[in-house]
């Protein structure tokens, strides 16, 4: 196939072959990263500019080393929220950003549609890497790639998504990455925080982590994030780990190769027990890795990668 | 000509041929920026330190931008001003990074004289990168640049400059850029703002912005500084916004191809109305634009271009 | 000789030989930085990542620099120490960094130990720079690199190590490069901050300052820090430097051509006087000088340089 978008901005429009596509791509990419020289020339004189709006140093610098490792220029721009209160600020910020003419805008920011705002008005590519409870794009592709490494699919296999589920960006882009492709998902979380609505999307909804994990071929544990915790979704961090945790007694429930997802950093002893953390079943490292790869893959085919027709 | 600055601390000694060879080597950068691949080797090897005790990442990135471009190696140097407080450490700072043998030190400080103090303490070249209340020579240059691309010419040109005067380093090397070249200058702020002194410079001082405005081919809006409005310079940023800030009205009384310039960022609904920031005849871009260029021009002359002697 | 090390972690266990291999290799990157193309691809496609918990632009710096030269790629990821309370954190972030497969972490934390916990369960590279009040071994070989290159010698030598000797990393890296290559080493410092157990070292300890630099060929000050004043280890800042600081008057005691060397940044007017730390016998600078060339040696052999057996 051809590609032919010039952002990347959420999964919702994203066909199956698209996402086989970049996954294929992020196979070469991992490829380069086996190799002692973990480094091409192919976005050699090329910008990438890191606008983060949000803190986020992981993500930030996944997609830093990605760059880097397509010889890109990375260029790192984080703006304090206190100076991006108001939208007009965002879009200054990125037209004078753009006004330096970088190939490439990776953003991050805590407003829904931030990416997609921008993308209407700068003509460089944008990537989106997490906006608001909207998508995080990026994360829903390694989880796809991370679990199709393991499974060697995605059609037919339970995968239960447990947290947060309301204000989770994740849980947007794996509904679309997973959900798409064929994967039987279930949504559990406090019923303050899983949406009756979700059901739209094709997905099982429940409160109860036990029938969510049962059979379950691949269980993703969302962070809890323990700013929202003054807005009372739950009664306490004891009680929501108590039922929404996963520890060995629930994790028995589930298959027996299933394996345990965590976008990162882990609340260890909130969403998941040390042991389960730790354990070989874990692919928490795992989805770090595919992350490099995955970022690399769309660095690459939206500056203008050999396959693609622009 | 040929080039034999070592540093470019402000604009108040520059001749008018030095400026146009700066811009004339800009011109050539800014070819380099037209390409698909906007790197050149010219700097391949050499350092260049951001050393910025003020925050600025809009003018610390378009430094890093020019710096790699000419495939430089750049690192980043912030300094909380709490750990620069007495001028030693300044120093010592700046020694400490001299040690590590970069070709260019870029400064940032909140102190005027800050770069000069420098220059005649370190071995490397020192770029002011804007020093308290006294220069911004990029800017003065960018500024210059732009006009020129877009009038062709700046002697005869009248140019009114709208804000905090006293405040203000890019109008210190704005008057030396374009006032030298030969634009009739105007300065129009807050009778607290504008001192009368000023009129030595040549230029008109004047509290009437429609006055300032009249006739103009040019019209530089300065940005408010907010954070020292605490000292009363004006009654408010609504009563200052009425008096002083350009809306369609008091832009009317200009020439009608004049153009809208402002250092950036813009505080919008102050200094200038979200028309005519957006409007296409407001150049607030095209100077972010022609920053890199006239950046890389001064980091490649300093850095020892062909054409340069030592 | 050839290396063998995969991390360097602390001087503890360094033999000799190993200490002028590494001298031996700042020599060679010397010659590179005295070139005026001050890069060599010795690291091209190598991915080195500051990976700092505790604030320290001056150490990150030289490292950066030192990883540019060698045409490394950098990623500076920090890490505000609210986030890393916990020692699973840092070890969960050192091994997501870890994930995305840089070649040499370069760390440095608040706890001593870090390096080393890290290094037992991460497969890249670890070099340690400075980890709570352990070892700052960089600092060791640059302190011994830079006595090196001015007294021709170390065996001998009368060192005085003057200062908060208890919390200091330097000394105790210090302690194992300048003692081991055959110092007669002075440790002195207010009583509380000179735990006696020290002699063990084979040092001299003393609380008279004067009795220390008597005859001495090198003085090493060390910085106090302001901020563990509070704890009151001694009186007062002004009392400290009256009997701690290093000025003329003491100074006159030392040999004729004794050196004063301290590690930065200095508190001047408390370690030493403005005179002393900028006179001609001052080798501050020169070990900032001397800390690019050791970095890069031992980011070079980490990196499997040349001569390097894995």
């Amino acid at each position: 196939m051809e590609w032919h978008r010039r952002h990347v901005l959420g999964l919702s429009d994203f066909h199956p072959e698209e996402m086989e596509f970049v996954i294929d791509t992020a196979r070469s990419m991992e490829e380069v990263l086996s190799r002692d020289i973990k480094k091409v020339p192919a976005l050699r004189g090329k910008t990438v500019v890191n606008l983060f709006f949000e803190a986020s140093t992981r993500t930030r610098t996944s997609f830093e080393m990605a760059g880097k490792r397509l010889s890109a220029d990375v260029v790192n721009f984080s703006s304090g929220t206190s100076s991006v209160t108001k939208g007009e600020t965002l879009l200054d910020t990125a037209r004078n950003i753009e006004a330096m003419k970088p190939n490439i805008l990776v953003v991050r920011h805590s407003a829904s549609g931030a990416a997609l705002f921008l993308s209407r008005h700068v003509s460089c590519s944008i990537v989106n890497a997490g906006d608001g409870a909207n998508e995080h794009p990026s994360q829903g592709l390694l989880d796809l790639y991370t679990i199709l490494k393991v499974k060697g699919k995605i059609a037919g296999l339970k995968i239960a998504i447990v947290g947060d589920i309301l204000h989770s960006r994740v849980v947007r882009s794996d509904l679309h990455s997973l959900g798409r492709m064929g994967a039987k998902l279930w949504l559990c979380g406090p019923a303050t925080l899983v949406p009756r609505e979700m059901e739209r999307t094709g997905a099982v909804v429940t409160s109860d982590i036990r029938e969510a994990v049962r059979g379950a071929d691949v269980i993703i544990m969302l962070r809890i994030q323990l700013e929202r915790q003054k807005t009372a979704y739950f009664p306490s961090l004891r009680e929501y780990s108590r039922r929404f945790g996963l520890n060995r007694d629930v994790f028995s429930l589930a298959k027996d190769d299933a394996v345990i997802m965590h976008p990162g950093p882990i609340n260890r002893g909130v969403e998941l027990s040390d042991e389960l953390a730790d354990c070989d079943r874990s692919l928490v490292l795992r989805q770090v890795e595919s992350g490099v790869a995955v970022r690399m893959a769309l660095l690459y085919l939206l500056a203008g990668g050999s396959h693609v027709a622009h």
